[in-house]
């Protein structure tokens, strides 16, 4: 059984209350404590030695990386995020200069976006260092934005350039906070999302929770200059698309919006955040399953192993 | 260094923002987000495997333990505990029966309280089983209790009884979130916690807090059945006085209030809670310290090692 089954059987036996806006399932859950104007985001995210990071990773990074990670998923709710706790296990002799290190980092990211870190605790193991970052922020009451709101001819968007972001940009990403806000301020965001898992991957989960297909545009794809010069120089890479499709980390938005939005959003993107790339990628299609057009016509992107894909 | 030092010399680094009321340091941080009366109360807590517990406790009973142990922390805030999250670390080849009968004990505790369970995750370890429980909870804005309340004079008080939690409670107590609510709502709690290393360490943090000491009263500290039978029985046991003021894991409420209110604080509480003890165990005094006064005098009782206290 993996992850996927797991949380899908666990899932529907999950205590709930009537403050529960969204649970499990979207990038954090959301709560209405009461707060006349605002709901709560409450979120957590682990990184686990040996899994997610390895001891020749600096901690001051590793410790930035991991509240970073949390900050994305605030971000794909366009959300404010407040104040953080930190839960780290360490083996009995730990070296402190490392933890250190990892709260360097971690307090740095925490202050350029104004977060607290409240508490949180230090705990024995007999394994590897474990990290897990909780954290709460608020959205505007009627600013709520999840995965279920795509709408057949939505215009779909991501930011920035994907791929190959294992070979460095996954420690120093900037957690699209202030794009997000943005967004969800001057547009009807219907659905977003961060990517994690890649286009192929999570793209699915904005199609599955709002029962709607998808056909991307292979084109207008955003690939980093390191996917393509790996491509390049090293013949075991990944085909540069598929590594902009496929990989994991790359913690850009993904969203859709109505097409007539679509010049508008573009326009003011480029106004105001001129560094970073915004690229209209494909459209939202009532037939479900995900698909890329290119010059040689439309192909299935398939649900599981993207090996056959590279393949085909 | 020891978890404290490190704890000690983190604290003053972290980031903060104008909407933390309480930091780190007390039982639950607490957050001013704007709610007119209320203040949100925040909270993380971990249990590993072989640290915590052990393969032999049945799964359903670490994932009750796991959330009533935080839940015990809401209670010492005098909260209404109102969602978690739940990140649970399984290595490669997890038994899913095992993470089932967690969720099972873990859902029907948060039931019970009528708290979401709002999603969380499963990653990956190559370590023993963690498992971090974070969660959300509110408090009247103008009810905070917190550790630094305590005054010269005070009454202090202990619900239930005390020691040898180990061979059972520690698995099976019961959160005292009704207790500690009906205390804020009836009277004006000083300093309240919850006791997880027994009075001897705990009280400690709330009398340095609140920079006063305390004289406890030998005759008074409540002991539980099986402190006492084991003491009897066991050649090797702890004294149970010694237990009572040293186990850990007791999870009952340490409070303090003005003497004036002392009488009332115990009726109420037995009209209330009568299949639970209150005890009145002493007082808090100008003199930093903390003594136990018995019959044959007063003594202090050490800050370190329990060990000396024992051979006295």
């Amino acid at each position: 059984m993996n992850e996927f089954e797991l949380i899908a059987k666990l899932s529907p036996t999950l205590a709930t209350n009537d403050q529960v806006v969204r649970g499990a399932g979207d990038d954090c859950a959301v709560l209405d404590l009461g707060m006349k104007d605002q709901l709560i985001l409450f979120k957590t995210d682990a990184v686990v030695e040996d899994i997610h990071f390895t001891k020749d990773i600096p901690a001051e990074k590793v410790g930035r990386k991991a509240l970073a990670r949390v900050l994305s998923d605030i971000a794909a709710a366009a959300g404010k995020p407040s104040s953080c706790l930190v839960t780290v296990g360490l083996p009995k002799n730990f070296d402190p200069d490392y933890v250190f290190s990892f709260y360097k980092g971690l307090n740095a990211l925490a202050r350029e976006h104004e977060i607290s870190v409240s508490g949180g605790e230090t705990t024995r193991t007999t394994g590897p260092i474990f990290v897990s970052i909780a954290l709460v922020g608020t959205v505007p009451r009627n600013r709520v934005i999840t995965r279920a709101g795509a709408k057949i001819g939505d215009a779909i968007f991501v930011s920035g350039e994907l791929g190959d972001s294992i070979s460095g940009k996954h420690l120093d990403f900037e957690p699209r906070l202030k794009e997000a806000q943005w967004l969800a301020e001057n547009f009807s965001v219907h659905a977003m999302m961060d990517l994690s898992d890649g286009i192929a991957g999570d793209l699915r989960h904005i199609l599955n929770a709002s029962s709607v297909g998808a056909d991307l545009f292979s084109e207008s794809i955003p690939i980093t200059r390191s996917a393509k010069l790996k491509a390049k120089f090293e013949s075991s890479a990944k085909p540069p698309l598929l590594a902009a499709l496929t990989d994991g980390e790359d913690y850009e938005l993904i969203f859709t919006l109505s097409p007539k939005d679509a010049v508008a959003v573009l326009d003011g993107w480029k106004a105001n955040f001129p560094k970073t790339k915004l690229s209209c990628i494909g459209k939202i299609v009532s037939q479900p399953g995900l698909r890329l057009r290119d010059k040689l016509g439309i192909r299935e992107l398939p649900k599981h192993g993207y090996a056959h894909f590279e393949k085909s």
